[in-house]
């Protein structure tokens, strides 16, 4: 019996006990963050299935996991033998999470309608659209009061303790004090006094503090409670120096005990609170409701305000300190870049002029997909105010490509070839900033799909770094750009084409995306913003490119301010494998105008050798 | 004391009575239609303003209209001296109707929170809306049984009662009870068993009746209640011969009064039933409501389902029949705008070439918005199978064109001069389809900014008729093809890009659109969508280009099916407002094949002159 069936088993008997017909494990932890301490990395646990988004359902016969087509190969792959079936979100015939629990408990004729999940863990939100599809599928009920992780999970990790440490004026450009007059100043004008924020980079912007608890992510596990005249910062207090604590205290927030944000809830709730049903876990979502009381026609209030939190699109719109940040940060990973691809080109041309087909260098010397990630890593790390890398490096060779959110392992670990294409997607987390790219490159020949499939690509990346639009439009709205070429010729991708990056914060920052689904909160000056479109060929090969952008003015006119475009990210794109003829002369004059900054830019801060290698890699097409 | 003050007075009057702050008055009617019979015109009747959207509230002491961009202008030439105050839609700044009641009770010391609605002329789901609105602001509250109509409109017109028609089953290409059967496999996925139809369009669709209720809409007053066994149509009798009742007999339909619906609702309550929440009216929803019962886990239902209508996406999917016809009234449309088109050319050269410049031809004539309008019209009139225009015709010349939906009247008929530029958006009613097409038409020498503005409007245009997409993508994802050139340069239009065509039926097909909100109805092949962009210069000029497009399919791929649209509208687009340099290569391509498609199409039909006047107009850019 394997770790995963036991794991299962144990499962059974306390869902027998409990008198459960099913247990569901998101991917979630009590904060919503996208990336999660290991402490709640329970879907992990039970699955076995690591990606970043996925959930998994057990039942009393079977056990089953749902993630989206960016896992599809790498969920099949880490299921197989777990007696977990995969199941592929937004494909045909996918049953929802409801609809089979529903029918796999009419198949065994289960004995109860019970379904278990627990509350501090998945949104309020979440909880509640799943109460509602469980009672439509046959009546099935939910109890959010159990973790049967407690019982289970020998060994499981605590939730981290790292130092939290402040983040500089000179870094985040407004003070905790300036951030919370404006977030109290939101929290007004939608009718409510206080909040409780759960969303940890939320906080960490908030009080303008980092930590290191989350992978790749610099926040800290905590809870912070505004009213209008106090905020409390509800964590772990062996985080905190006194230092920390007395800055804090200077800037108006005082600190308590993590679990003790219950009682903080309950002793609060003196007026109309903000609770943010995306972010705020279903336990504590529980508590404030049951608060509730009065009737505010009375004068009496003492109501949840469900509405997005005002500190997500604050968030995004970066302050002029931080765009000088994300500049300087960009320029450091551009140089990191260069320096890597250099050595990359100059490797894989000495494999290639060996005798040897196997991927070894004159010296005999190989490199792999996860060799070549330390040897980036490395060079990212040489460079200031570098603090880790922004996310695990993407690094997939030929078919491994095809696997969007592929991650190298020593078992899957593919010796680059002289021929084919390598995907690159990374990015670092600098004091001054957040970067993220994806670059695709050629290792020697392509095919003549892999060349076209390169060239649609781009034509899809050019056209969002072209576009212009009214302020205030959506990101679905401007999502087909990056498409339309591919979608001529059959093709696509079924991931979003860009999402907001924090400043050395979370490399995924919402609300705002570009993506085929309805994403409403409107585009403004002062974001970020990537455009990452790919085509993925399974078995065949991968190509992403990958730049960050920030939202600048473009023009004013009688139909108002409309907005444009402004690469952040610099470093060359792989002209080798485009096919030119494919290109429009504007998407060709884009590519030279972007090669010229990039080498205007970085070439002052390289060396000699490097100059000269980015000079071919800018030169124009 | 002019009439609309008059009919204000009458109204307080009644509010006073009634306890009522304030009152509002939609633009729609028991049956939701865009368009609606005179007897339902209760806001042009308080406010005088005719468009057909707006929102007229009044309240003891001021009065306002909330209307969109398309009516800015036409409303405030309307509203004028009316006490009416025209609120802009969109526009920042604009309080809602909810916001501007609270204000203004709290101005006045309004002694009454109460506001009124007549719940027979709104949606549920506006009802619903406005509660939680009125609700927000000043706790106020909802009234909706009183329709203060009845004691102030003398003269009120009756609702029609117009005989209907019988669509052979050589136009509608499936009989009325293969959709029955259609719409009640639908109901049952839906976990329904009848459903209460209102809308005039989908109830003349499902038994393939029309009639002449509605201007320019061929379709008849009534409610249908389908259940699982019987269907049964609520109309005033007097408007079926003995023929359309035993068609509708061997349908499976039975005929019962108008008024009628009420009980029939009340009695036929035994099951779930399917409410379209957007399209029943609040009265109907509540009578369904008052009945629910039961639960449907004890096995003994009776609720009302509220999801969107089956009806609504059946009916734009067109069938085979359906498509030949559409393909034969556009091509009867073409015959008769080529003809016009020549008329026009011959008329305005013959004005040019005179001695007047007050737009007076050789022979002393002179044509005008309103003239054109009329030509036109007899010339469709002439063509096989016509029945009436699709929509009053709008011919707007120079600054009047900047009026997005200007219908010119005696007072504003402007006479037709040889320059500048005429925007003519139209359409008929034919037996066999329905026809939507704009052509702006250059009268002679334009200004640069006209010659601009036409050519990125063309560009946007076109980059709609290239699209290709996914299967089930959105409208809402497509929308910004047609904005990106006109973007760049700083423009605009605050109008959908393009709507459904009925068969000969409502003009405006629904759910699915063009448009940068958000319409999530999957575009699937079948569907007619216009595709209409346009750039709208207050005072200066106006441009709108218009094909109506069916969808048809593109590729199938690994990736899934792909689609593409094919113009219907055969009709050339006028060459000589064209700054060719602004268009791609690619684009020009595009002109030049449609233009010979209309050729290829159209000459065959046409007389010699008429042949060498589209050989003209047809020739390659």
């Amino acid at each position: 019996m394997n770790a995963i069936s036991q794991r299962l088993e144990d499962l059974r008997e306390v869902m027998q006990r409990e008198h459960l017909a099913a247990f569901i494990f998101p991917s979630t932890d009590p904060h919503q963050g996208e990336y999660v301490p290991d402490h709640w990395k329970g879907r992990e646990f039970i699955s076995g299935f690591n990606g970043s988004a996925g959930t998994a359902v057990v039942t009393m016969h079977s056990a089953a996991l749902w993630t989206d087509s960016r896992y599809f190969l790498a969920a099949e792959e880490q299921l197989r033998g777990t007696g977990f079936q995969l199941m592929k979100l937004k494909m045909e015939g996918t049953p929802t999470i409801a609809e089979w629990i529903n029918a796999q408990c009419a198949l065994h004729h289960a004995p109860t309608t019970e379904v278990g999940i627990d509350g501090w863990c998945s949104s309020a939100s979440a909880v509640k659209e799943l109460i509602g599809e469980l009672r439509k599928e046959g009546g099935l009920t939910l109890r959010t009061n159990l973790d049967p992780l407690q019982q289970i999970w020998t060994g499981r990790p605590a939730i981290p303790l790292h130092p939290v440490e402040q983040h500089p004026l000179q870094y985040a450009g407004e003070s905790c004090r300036e951030k919370l007059a404006r977030i109290r100043q939101a929290l007004h004008q939608r009718h409510a006094d206080g909040m409780l924020m759960a969303a940890l980079d939320d906080i960490a912007w908030t009080l303008n503090l980092r930590g290191t608890d989350v992978h790749c992510t610099p926040v800290f596990v905590a809870y912070l409670l505004i009213s209008s005249a106090t905020a409390t910062l509800y964590i772990n207090n062996v985080k905190l120096t006194p230092e920390v604590i007395s800055y804090l205290k200077a800037e108006g927030v005082g600190v308590d005990a993590y679990e003790n944000v219950v009682r903080g809830l309950k002793d609060y709730f003196e007026s109309n609170i903000l609770l943010d049903p995306d972010e705020v876990n279903y336990a504590l979502y529980q508590v404030a409701k049951s608060k509730e009381k009065g009737d505010w026609r009375t004068g009496v209030s003492c109501k949840v305000v469900e509405e997005e939190s005002p500190v997500k699109r604050m968030k995004t719109v970066k302050n002029a300190t931080e765009i000088a940040g994300l500049r300087s940060a960009m320029l450091k990973d551009g140089i990191a870049m260069v320096q890597f691809l250099k050595w990359l080109d100059e490797t894989i041309a000495s494999i290639a002029n060996s005798d040897s087909s196997l991927g070894h260098g004159v010296d005999g010397a190989s490199v792999s997909e996860l060799s070549v990630s330390e040897k980036l890593a490395s060079l990212r790390a040489a460079q200031p105010l570098f603090r880790s890398l922004s996310f695990d490096t993407i690094a997939g060779y030929g078919p491994h490509a095809a696997i969007v959110h592929y991650e190298a392992t020593p078992e899957t670990d593919a010796v680059l070839q002289p021929h084919g294409l390598l995907l690159l997607d990374c990015g670092a987390q600098y004091l001054d900033g957040t970067t993220d790219i994806t670059r695709t490159i050629a290792m020697g020949p392509l095919t003549d799909e892999e060349k076209s499939v390169y060239t649609l690509v781009l034509k899809g990346h050019i056209q969002v770094e072209l576009c212009c639009f009214p302020s205030g439009a959506s990101g679905t709205q401007l999502d087909i750009l990056a498409r339309q070429a591919m979608w001529r010729e059959g093709m696509n991708y079924l991931h979003g084409t860009g999402h907001g990056v924090g400043s050395y914060l979370s490399v995924h920052e919402g609300p705002h995306q570009l993506r085929m689904e309805w994403k409403p909160a409107p585009l403004v000056a002062g974001m970020t913003v990537t455009d990452e479109p790919g085509i993925y060929l399974a078995g065949r090969c991968g190509v992403r490119i990958e730049n960050t952008l920030l939202i600048v003015p473009y023009k004013e006119s009688e139909f108002g301010r409309f907005l444009q475009f402004e690469s952040l990210t610099l470093c060359p794109i792989d002209k080798r494998p485009i096919i030119t003829d494919m290109l429009t002369a504007e998407e060709r004059q884009w590519l030279n105008d972007y090669h010229r900054l990039v080498f205007d830019r970085l070439s002052p801060h390289l060396s000699a050798d490097e100059c000269e290698w980015l000079s071919q890699a800018c030169a124009p097409l």
